[in-house]
């Protein structure tokens, strides 16, 4: 077992690097290829800002949530180590899920497929959170000096209602792609004020 | 609420990349595509390198003005740290618009568009910038122990005319965008030798 | 002789950024070039995301295992500073082994050419770590206090084992490229629950 | 004036950042562009590969140098913040300056073009550097106790030294690209022995 300063700081890079290579997906209008104005062809692209936004918001979220659940622990093992891994590589996919959303929002049935791996890594990046969560919680000796194992893994229960939200998109994906992007900004905002904690 | 020491970490990760990526919008001249020498081509390239220069500078700037306010802060509720979401959401869009900014910067009608554009998310990115610290200075609970509320508040005043100035510099993207593009260099000129301080 | 916790800081940093760069090796599909549909599209980047996943376990591994290696380090002199740059220069270039192994998985004779490439590299990672590691079991003032310098070089000899493993699958590579790729990932998944540690 | 914690953590965090998207001047060749082999086209890109090693070896080295610097510091003020600033511009833009010099490095006359932009971009960090050091060492206050500003300042002339260097390598781009190059990599190699420290 190690010290979890280092997943921490290791995690913290990887997600502060993920949110901001989200820039990538603002792409500048070709020159060349302008047909009208330039404002006209900012504004077609109002799917990759919507999106922009939209993965900014639930990767800080991401980050507010681990350093929760990471305050809980006081050790960690390998299989917390690879559980950890398995997070930071769906969080670090986002990017490409983000571009191929904003690309194909609105592009009629192609627009289903583009949401539905959106919200599906969504979900796999929230399973393999609840998994990292109930993996510590169900191993005290993980848990920091003075954390209830009882009260954690009743939090891990609660923490876990996330990956139903996000099954929930994926139904959504296949009504609309437009509403499902919708369904994650809200979702977002209410976790930005609502975080993982202890009772 | 939590410490500010997580919080910094992660935004000067965030800062430290946006202001890397900027050397993304520097191009190598397509080989195959050099009608002259590579010298004229690099030398046609100058608006890219004005406005890496200014955009570097400027992010230069807010990091030192974040770690300025961060330094009065002993802790973080949840709507400072959505608020210094909402501020890095800015700042990492920079890449974006610098990019933009110098490709259009010589295209006519669309220069003002792009120098608008530019403005914009700078005021933005100012106004984030300035709720996040008054939402510090008239919480006092948030401030550093022996750090006066009222000097807090007199400073958030003080802090706040930046947002007027990038204001003003959406008027001067009206005029001309190559304008526009100097008052923003000379801007951040200004400020990297006048920070926020608390008298 | 300096001390090692910024040689870790600023390993760790290119460590993540690697990592996460592993994502703009997945490509969203071009709108205008779909033959058919987008599901259809991005099941046939199949090797794409077999590669992302796995390169994305090796770099963790590598991850955990700097963290082991530096664990029992005290000091670090120039020889070392020197060393563990060329593991990062190596680390560094995965994402490119990655799109490469990844474009041309299928493509025939070529798809040996890109698996040799790909753990080629891996091995140049292995030996520039072995080469660092025995360097500094050779040298006891490099180690921590506690450390048995019998007991490091001991440990030297089974972590340079990973070398062998890796020279082996540029054997692996000339047979079958699908195959060299699996083989990377079972070795990344072992490698995940087998750290190197001294006895 | 600020403690350099902060300062060289930021500082940290571009080098690091800078060095790994040297990465992204590996280009995987056109799968459907190929007209021999892949292997004939990777070997084609022989300038990549040098141009890679050179400027890794060269920011690792900026990267030692650095921190030996800052070593020697115990508080920086706003000049010291803004030279700092100029030199993390220049360090940022050699990912761009690296992947120009690979591409012209066999292309006639503009490849002494190349070089020179490379050369000079690397003479510009060079005196940014000095110019930091010389501010440092001329502002006792600046110094960490303990350091005799004398030595500092003699230090100083040994550090500038290195811009001497460079300005010869801009000669030496007028001569031959690849000899350029070659001289670069050797004094990276030479300097990755040779770091500054006082007497």
């Amino acid at each position: 077992m190690t010290s979890t300063t280092r997943v921490e700081a290791f995690s913290d890079g990887v997600l502060a690097i993920a949110i901001t290579l989200l820039v990538l997906d603002l792409r500048v209008p070709l020159r060349d290829g302008l047909h009208t104005s330039l404002a006209h062809a900012l504004a077609r692209q109002w799917p990759s800002y919507a999106a922009y936004v939209t993965s900014f918001l639930i990767i800080g979220i991401i980050w507010v949530n681990h350093h929760a659940v990471f305050g809980y622990l006081g050790a960690a093992d390998r299989m917390l180590l690879f559980l950890n891994l398995v997070l930071l590589m769906f969080v670090a996919a986002i990017p490409f899920t983000t571009s191929l959303f904003a690309e194909y929002l609105t592009a009629g049935r192609d627009a289903h497929t583009a949401a539905v791996v959106y919200s599906g890594v969504m979900l796999a990046m929230a399973v393999a959170f609840s998994c990292l969560y109930a993996w510590a919680a169900s191993h005290p000796r993980l848990l920091r000096e003075g954390v209830d194992p009882a009260a954690a893994r009743a939090s891990v229960v609660r923490f876990s209602a996330g990956t139903v939200v996000y099954l929930a998109t994926i139904g959504v994906a296949l009504i609309s792609a437009p509403l499902c992007l919708a369904v994650h900004f809200v979702i977002a905002l209410y976790y930005s004020f609502q975080q993982v904690r202890l009772r």
